[in-house]
């Protein structure tokens, strides 16, 4: 459930104000309070301060078809590049943004790299929820105290266009928390990546983006781990419990699942986390761990301000989606989750 | 250089018909000869008759993404799946058509197959440049007899649709071409693969398809090696020399490579064959070699009735095109190997 609470009835909380990724996107607070839920809360007593999320980083079997498949399927854009013709040995990467969505596409180019390990394990994955940060050393130092594991020290990496600071936290399965402070960077992406450009064109009248953000990402845990997920997001990030849904809130006859969402103080980013329940059939988690090989990113969720235009759009681009079940607009509990539309449910 | 010659003239000749992928693909006799450069030609004593391109088969590293790509970038048609869920263990495959033109994507689903392996290896590439036969057994006699490497002796597979009989032999690096006699056969594919539908819509104005057919597919091999693999294709297949390129007839001050020309008796299905030729910098073909992995299918030549609209329109779904020197439309030479086109070239 996101609460949007206006600024003036909650004194002494920081007012929340644009990442450089969103002004850059022209989205404004008011779209984003409405989009994904941002409200406003005092960052100085957080031991783990979160902006946003900084990117998702997905590792894939053909980085250039991907970069050119989320061109033409989601309508991304490209803004980055890094590969053998910049320099680097042994794979690629494109950067693409949707409004202040940013999602990185690694492939291997040379069989010694080490994502194709990651792609025969997982097939095309995520393996980082990149998280903005105000300050890298902070955030590791309380992750460290609450026993988190640190993949990546501390570290900065620059070239002409600044400096970036960076470190990484595990998190379940192979994914990982990487830690970005880029306020003192204004290059596309990260050192060692070039400026690249769209290279599909778009029919007339195709909308100039599909989605604004991203609203959350979900992880799938094994049996009886969402409880100590969640805790580890609260005690190492200081995430909030935001939802939960358990016993028969999402359930058929044959398959069930429990989900509890913990968020970041600003609701910018929020991550439910998902463990198999038991019904007539397999769970659909537990499809996915066998599928996957262990936990993981199960899903993307995507905010846009015009869903039926979107949808269409996407739907003509190939984009397969599930059919909704009539009982989400028929059952009044199903009903309230769907909250204010300014469109009609028929 | 291809050459269109009328029926009429050549007396002892069988005139060639229409394959049944032709056929469904509503193609015209008239129309392949424009297209490929199909001739008349006595295939009695041909001791390895090979009617057409059965299909160009691709390993990737995500099948499913492939197949959206192919309908989305290259505006091609799905026609059949074969994966979990119709009974494949280890792997997805999707077959899309254009005109007679027939690309299998196949994709590793469990971290245990073998297809990874020729996924990290290669990257996204051609493992099967399949071949439609009428006489498999035939021509396995024949290959066999000229030292060819049989991959897969003679056998049939079969469902409710018929019986398709099936061998393969070895080609340069890790590829093979499958001899396909499916004229028992009435499924979409081969059996074990169900029909399958297009998911993607296309915009209002895209044509019907892109392209007609598979006019040729190149292999690169190592430097010295081009005759051997000509006279193979000679002597195991019985294709002929059609066309050769050597010396600094592909060149330019920085780059050379050497290519020769094989095709089949009806010239449905021409091969060229390139090896790396000195010149300042590394040839292209050495990078080919370089960053597949060895000798490997280099690209694939797509005939189309309409190359201006064609090309606006593959370019406008993100396909890149290298930029045409002028020298191909001023020299006369050059110009002489375009031939006759209905548009005015400027």
């Amino acid at each position: 459930m996101l609460h949007i609470l206006p600024v003036s009835e909650q004194p002494g909380l920081m007012r929340q104000t644009l990442t450089p990724q969103e002004q850059s996107a022209d989205l404004t607070l008011e779209q984003l309070k409405q989009l994904v839920g941002l409200v406003d809360y005092d960052e100085s007593n957080d031991p783990f301060p979160v902006t946003a999320m900084d990117a998702v980083v997905f590792v894939v079997g053909n980085a250039t078809q991907a970069a050119q498949f989320y061109q033409l399927a989601l309508g991304m854009d490209l803004v980055a590049y890094a590969g053998p013709e910049t320099g680097v040995r042994d794979h690629k990467a494109f950067v693409l943004k949707s409004g202040s969505a940013r999602f990185v596409f690694k492939g291997g180019v040379s069989p010694d790299s080490p994502l194709f390990d990651h792609h025969r394990r997982h097939g095309d994955g995520v393996v980082d929820l990149a998280l903005e940060v105000p300050d890298v050393d902070k955030c590791i130092a309380h992750a460290r105290k609450m026993g988190a594991t640190i993949l990546d020290e501390p570290h900065d990496v620059s070239d002409d266009n600044g400096i970036v600071r960076l470190a990484a936290i595990a998190t379940y399965g192979e994914t990982r928390h990487s830690l970005v402070d880029r306020s003192k960077y204004s290059g596309p992406y990260l050192p060692g990546f070039q400026a690249a450009q769209t290279w599909v064109s778009r029919p007339a009248g195709h909308p100039k983006r599909l989605f604004q953000a991203v609203d959350h990402c979900v992880g799938n845990v094994e049996l009886g781990r969402m409880d100590e997920w969640v805790a580890f997001y609260n005690r190492v990030l200081g995430f909030v419990n935001m939802a939960e849904f358990i016993g028969g809130d999402i359930a058929t006859d044959y398959s069930a699942l429990m989900s509890k969402v913990v968020s970041n103080g600003n609701h910018r980013v929020k991550f439910p986390l998902n463990e198999p329940a038991v019904a007539k059939r397999k769970s659909q988690i537990d499809e996915y761990l066998e599928f996957y090989g262990g936990a993981g990113c199960q899903h993307i969720a995507l905010a846009t301000g015009d869903l039926l235009r979107t949808v269409d759009q996407l739907r003509a681009n190939g984009v397969q989606f599930l059919t909704t079940p009539n009982s989400y607009y028929d059952d009044p509990k199903l009903r309230e989750r769907i909250g204010k539309v300014r469109v009609p449910i028929e």
